[in-house]
């Protein structure tokens, strides 16, 4: 059962910016002002509405509403790609009867075409009257691109509630917020509070996330708090903050699970974790290496145990590891020890992984005693028909 | 016509490490021990050989022998897999009645697999008795794997003659040597010299093509020299290294761009040339960046101009951009000036790229006065099948 949280209405329409003619415009709004938060891709070439939401932040504005529209990216698009930010923001807040500053805006979908800002304009205007606290997965829905399914979560406890959806499918890969998502709370706390909780759960979430080693140029994940609990959270140490990180943390990674399986005709999700590694930073890079291995991620769509493609990739980073101490599993069966590898049942494990929806990869390089996990899918002939048979 | 080179002769054989049960083993021998110099995977996670023939390169050892099989890498094999690179060495050396020392052993296919080294001895067995300095296309084929064709050139001037073969196919990615490759002259030279010139060969051809973004375990190129020309080099600004360098150069290209033409399932070269960049490893960087882009690589496969995924990948890496700087241009159309997207026909541009079996894109990034280009190939559903619908 959805949750619906104190505050927030959502709302759909449709601009026409898909093909398909499905709804591709989403409205977040919020009766009272929200602290504000969030993380943004780290690709230099950035749609002109991560510029806008950045610059927001840095100001320590609240918010009050959020645009997205799917179907067209906006990136690329130079001074005009910026204006139509701008306007964007006007016609919102001229209909939300909010102020121009108080309206995030976020894009996905092709790169290097204009917005059409006649059908944008249309598109608010049919959304705005349809505002509703229960209109939630309608909104979910209307900023998906190719995902096969909405992904969305709410969670509550005595003294706060999370809700949120993301979306993802293609151009994902770790350092960067990765996707768009949207998280709404309603626990007091101060912005660089709620600022520490979303670098938190981003990090170990959707920064470890890949389905095509591409990265996105309008990435964004955005926490909102209305403050409107009966609770309020002072400090990172607080007994309440440490609950809301967990309860963040949790949402976070399964979203980003539900990403990764939703990746563009993804079939099987590849869970590597890296221990015995010096830092949790390595550990994560060696495991990030091997799930957007495009050769590993062959095998595994084939149901295919073939560890030594996801061994090539312990190597290839920048990490220095030794070769004769590492040891790997496959679903928790050992296939190499020490540097030598183990005799098993090819057959067995080739079963096991055809009828999972998932596969585990454990690595240890007993180098130290930190370790870190990412997230990939399998590449299958599906994503490369997503990926080549359209016409932009 | 191929051209032989004195003192060379090369065998082929099989040992049964495919399941084809095609020739499996290459010999490349010579009459006279030979100068010998060499460029590595610069993967941690190394087969044996290449650690012995680096080891031979240290220690300036003259060369008489290379035996190469395909179907097992001989990599991720531990102690055993070390003994099975000395036993080949001692096996092909006493057979080929050179020292232990004088033979270099390389291993291209399944990682993680022992070497069957009765199956090895009776395949180098078949093939030294039918050594010939014909044999050069025997033994070209005898190294593929997954490759649809044998690569190879053989190319003289009046001073030198230079021939060779190489194969590539998958987990094929810059910053290595790439793939197994075998380079044979005549020209004398020192043994600095002619590390120099496979060094600057190989930067400009091998270490910029990307299939998969995967490096491998194994790879290598080596040079020999006999030495037996009339002429001389004694040093690398003499006119007749400077063209010996050039003729190598040019091979290496050529052989480059076969090998990512016949990447696993490629049907189009993709030829990244980024310009105006601070330095040339900068404009290396960028260009692999986008060459190795699955999301471009399926635009292309599907002859989509859609340059949107290529800008994208502009920013990805760790050198600084300015977006509003950037000129692109596919195939010498201009699709992008000074951040702007420009208007174009997308419907002559698609037809144009379906016609052709390349496809080039120009980066002019206006930072600097330094350019680079990398290859890639197209990602396709031929490239998933093969490397997801086999059994290890």
């Amino acid at each position: 059962m959805f949750m619906t949280l104190n505050s927030f209405q959502f709302s759909s329409g449709t601009c026409g910016f898909k093909k398909t003619k499905k709804p591709d415009l989403a409205i977040i709004y919020s009766n009272i002002p929200c602290t504000y938060a969030g993380v943004f891709t780290t690709n230099q070439i950035r749609a002109a509405c991560v510029d806008e939401n950045k610059a927001l932040l840095k100001k320590k504005k609240k918010i009050r509403a959020i645009i997205v529209n799917s179907g067209n990216a906006n990136a690329c698009t130079g001074e005009k790609g910026v204006q139509s930010v701008k306007n964007t923001q006007k016609i919102a807040a001229n209909l939300l009867k909010v102020k121009l500053d108080e309206v995030l805006i976020a894009s996905t979908g092709a790169i290097g075409v204009q917005l059409d800002m006649q059908k944008m304009e249309a598109g608010i205007k049919s959304a705005v009257p349809r505002l509703n606290p229960e209109n939630f997965k309608g909104a979910a829905k209307a900023i998906l691109t190719t995902d096969r399914f909405v992904k969305s979560f709410s969670m509550g406890t005595k003294d706060f509630k999370i809700i949120g959806f993301t979306k993802g499918a293609g151009m994902i890969h770790p350092n960067m917020a990765t996707m768009l998502c949207y998280l709404m709370t309603d626990l007091k706390m101060s912005q660089s509070l709620l600022q520490e909780a979303v670098n938190t759960a981003v990090n170990i979430s959707f920064n470890n996330i890949s389905v095509d080693a591409d990265m996105s140029t309008n990435d964004m994940v955005i926490i909102l708090s209305n403050n409107t609990s009966h609770r309020e959270v002072k400090t990172s140490k607080d007994p309440l903050f440490l609950n809301f990180q967990k309860v963040l943390n949790e949402s976070c990674i399964k979203l980003a699970k539900q990403i990764v399986l939703d990746g563009e005709g993804a079939q099987k999700l590849i869970e590597v974790t890296v221990s015995g590694a010096k830092t949790e930073e390595n550990a994560k890079l060696i495991a990030r290496s091997i799930a957007s291995s495009n050769l590993f991620k062959c095998a595994i769509h084939g149901s295919d145990p073939n560890w030594g493609r996801a061994a090539a990739k312990i190597g290839c980073t920048n990490i220095k590891v030794n070769q004769n101490k590492i040891d790997i599993l496959l679903n928790n069966t050992s296939v190499f020890r020490n540097g030598n590898p183990v005799a098993f049942n090819k057959v067995k494990l080739n079963k096991e992984i055809k009828k999972k929806k998932g596969v585990r990869v454990n690595v240890n390089l007993k180098l130290g005693k930190k370790s870190g996990t990412a997230f990939g899918c399998d590449l299958t002939k599906e994503y490369v028909n997503f990926n080549s048979a359209y016409f932009t």
